[in-house]
């Protein structure tokens, strides 16, 4: 072991934990770009977005600014139940590869949903509440984000209506059972309770539904119904805003030490567990205080950032939500049936793309049998059972503590664990059963997608 | 909030966790009855004892003197990986229920096994592969201990044959595929790879399989095999030793804290859990230094301590194992198929039957359904999704709040939350759609079980 004084796992007592969530587009010179209206290509102000988020949640999503919003009593003592996320040094990781590089990761797997997405659920829920709204909707595919959010309605006292595309509903019962026993309706989608729902049932009998479908549904339910606002689970501003309380507390964790991470690496799928992790860090960086390698892991099947185009797009495969300025395969891509079912998103976080775009940070896909493989050689030295999602980042950080074994490093390597793996064990069987296969799209596949952007003059052209 | 001092959860630092195991036998003047040879009722010592179980486990089984065990550094370094577990102060759930009760439970499912198996998992390996030994055997039933065991051999790089109860393996592949990611074969039971298997599929063609089956089946393996040993997740006094390690942990974090519990409950199936959250309360009680209400909870369905006789009989259904003294239903008693598989042994530890006979502890036995419903008012305000297990003891911690509601008595109750129930929503779903049944076997039923015990003379005369 390198450093004795170091414990397996660093937690922060309650008085250190942040008091505030940080915004890192208030330190970001170019801003990223704002959403748009589909409809005319204008930027969208306080007023259009309102009818379908909260309030308070469109001042986040605007707010360019201000770089930190503290965080709500209430919200603060919902954080204390499964908060503070434990820092773990991977010792028994370390120890198996032999390598001469420490291995740090944020653990947010410890709670009820299995990951990261309770940080903004309450959130967001909280500012429903506190807005008089009698409930939210929203739509889920793998389950993880619908959780959280029930969770965090059952705790508040809030409806909770989740629309879990239908093949997830029959495939994934479990899941449906979770949301459930905290009080949240769970219809499968396409519905009959929607004109959208009706309507997409009337064109295609015996359909089971996609991620694009239920989040029309969730969204018509939202604007329809008195009291109701929609809400979700990552790429939006607001949500990394919230997600930040994972880096914060990582930094603030790491600073105790007097830890200094060389490299940070996290998983990417619309980015909301990444733009957490990073923000602190990604802060200094804009700054000009301190430099860190920051990796961005995605996979080889759906490959936003490293095949992708910088451009506008729909967020929704229903194309009903704003146009956001992102890392984009086109909405129309359709992601092959890849088990990370939380990276399978066809675009990426604006803010993200951003940084990336300008050199900020690197990203890298992998295969899906390597994510695997990683993710069975950590579980056996490290106990945890990672999501496939979150072996995205552990597969990236075992090759780079693997260079450091070659080369001699003793680089500090930070990654993101977002989560558990417990509702992904058909995956897991693929995998063991040789049975998993690396999809990679072809050339004329991603050409295709980008080709059917959305062309609105002065803007995608 | 009674006390704003008191943190929602208490972690210890890795120099306060402790650093050996305490046996509450040392404490007992009437010690537990020793296990007996069914060939011929003799107790059964040492050499008896080390063809079935590892050497230092066996030591462990019959020192009923020595009152702490160091825990090995290899160990408390495992600890270390998913220890301490949090004391948590149930703030949300004492609001709920507007009680002046003080509501602590200490948390044992963080960890990829979910439960607290893997407290003596990694102790019963760790003990194996320090003898040299190639691997060990065992069986599961709902999964919780193959589990575990498999986490605490993946580590080790110590063989593990589970076998799995047939209908489990089947209706469970989630569990088999945990398993198999930490390296272990899973066999399901009866199988043609044991001469005990093939005769009961000569007997039974199509037999979906039992506990006691496949208990016989890997103790089969682990005495025909060369270098193998059979462990065991409950029931015997090494099993409580090891699992001692929540107790202390949990004085050490109450005492530090200045609280001291006035009732203690934990639910009971083989005693591992409870006997291991006690130990070092029963301590002091035993020594006269202080007095605990300590309540041990059962299922109605399966009601050993409150129906149940006190006498020697074999700790499977199998009849292969030795005898043990404890509260029994008897071996043939075969429980109705209630959810919460991890309390369905017609048995008991033989130190807590003790206990119990004696007078040092309660028992109360509660209904499936009345489980369900304390369950799911808990995991609302608590963001946990407790196991069906552990929420018997969640139950009656919730009873004893209330009547505190009607005296006014300011108790502090201490629960165990042994564990998560992401592997039982098939039950959490029945209890939803309103198809549980609470099943409470009749007097002539309990008579019948009580009525085949081994008849040995001299002993259970």
């Amino acid at each position: 072991m390198a450093n004795e004084k170091i414990p397996y796992k660093i937690y922060l007592t309650e008085d250190e934990m942040p008091k505030a969530w940080y915004n890192v587009r208030a330190d970001m010179k170019v801003k990223p770009a704002p959403l748009r209206n589909p409809a005319n290509g204008e930027p969208m102000g306080f007023d259009d977005l309102t009818p379908v988020f909260c309030d308070e949640l469109v001042k986040q999503e605007l707010d360019n600014d201000t770089a930190y919003f503290p965080i709500p009593d209430d919200i603060r003592n919902f954080y204390k139940m499964y908060r503070p996320s434990p820092l773990v040094r991977a010792y028994c990781l370390e120890e198996k590869l032999q390598t001469p590089a420490k291995i740090y990761y944020k653990f947010e797997g410890n709670n009820t949903s299995g990951s990261h997405k309770l940080n903004s659920a309450i959130a967001q829920a909280y500012y429903a509440k506190n807005q008089g709204l009698k409930g939210v909707t929203t739509e889920t595919g793998a389950g993880q984000w619908g959780t959280a959010l029930s969770m965090a309605c059952g705790y508040l006292g809030l409806d909770c209506k989740v629309f879990m595309v239908k093949c997830s509903y029959e495939q994934k019962p479990f899941r449906r059972e979770v949301m459930r026993t905290y009080g949240a309706s769970v219809t499968p989608s396409p519905s009959e309770t929607t004109a959208v729902g009706r309507k997409i049932l009337e064109q295609f009998p015996g359909t089971t539904g996609s991620l694009g479908c239920a989040i029309s549904e969730a969204v018509e339910v939202a604007t329809s119904t008195p009291g109701y606002r929609y809400v979700l689970g990552s790429v939006l501003n607001q949500v990394l805003l919230h997600q930040s309380v994972i880096g914060l507390e990582t930094k603030i964790a790491m600073d105790k030490y007097g830890i200094v991470p060389d490299v940070i690496i996290g998983c990417a799928g619309g980015g909301s567990n990444l733009g957490g992790l990073i923000s602190p860090f990604m802060g200094e960086k804009l700054r000009g205080e301190r430099d860190y390698q920051i990796i961005a892991v995605e996979p080889k099947s759906c490959p936003s950032f490293t095949r992708g185009t910088y451009a506008y797009d729909f967020c929704d495969t229903g194309m009903v939500c704003p146009l956001a300025k992102m890392y984009t395969l086109g909405s129309s891509f359709i992601p092959s049936a890849d088990h990370a079912g939380g990276l399978r998103f066809h675009g990426m976080s604006s803010t993200l793309s951003q940084l990336y775009h300008d050199g900020y940070m690197e990203a890298v896909a992998v295969e899906q049998t390597k994510v695997f493989a990683a993710a069975e050689e950590f579980a056996r030295v490290e106990g945890i059972l990672p999501a496939p999602e979150s072996s995205h980042a552990i597969r990236v950080a075992i090759d780079e503590a693997l260079k450091c074994k070659e080369t001699g490093e003793e680089k500090t390597i930070l990654f993101g664990l977002t989560g558990t793996g417990y509702f992904d064990l058909v995956a897991y069987e693929k995998f063991h059963n040789g049975e998993m296969i690396d999809y990679i799209p072809s050339d004329e596949e991603i050409a295709a997608g980008i080709a059917r952007l959305p062309n609105i003059p002065g803007i995608n052209d």
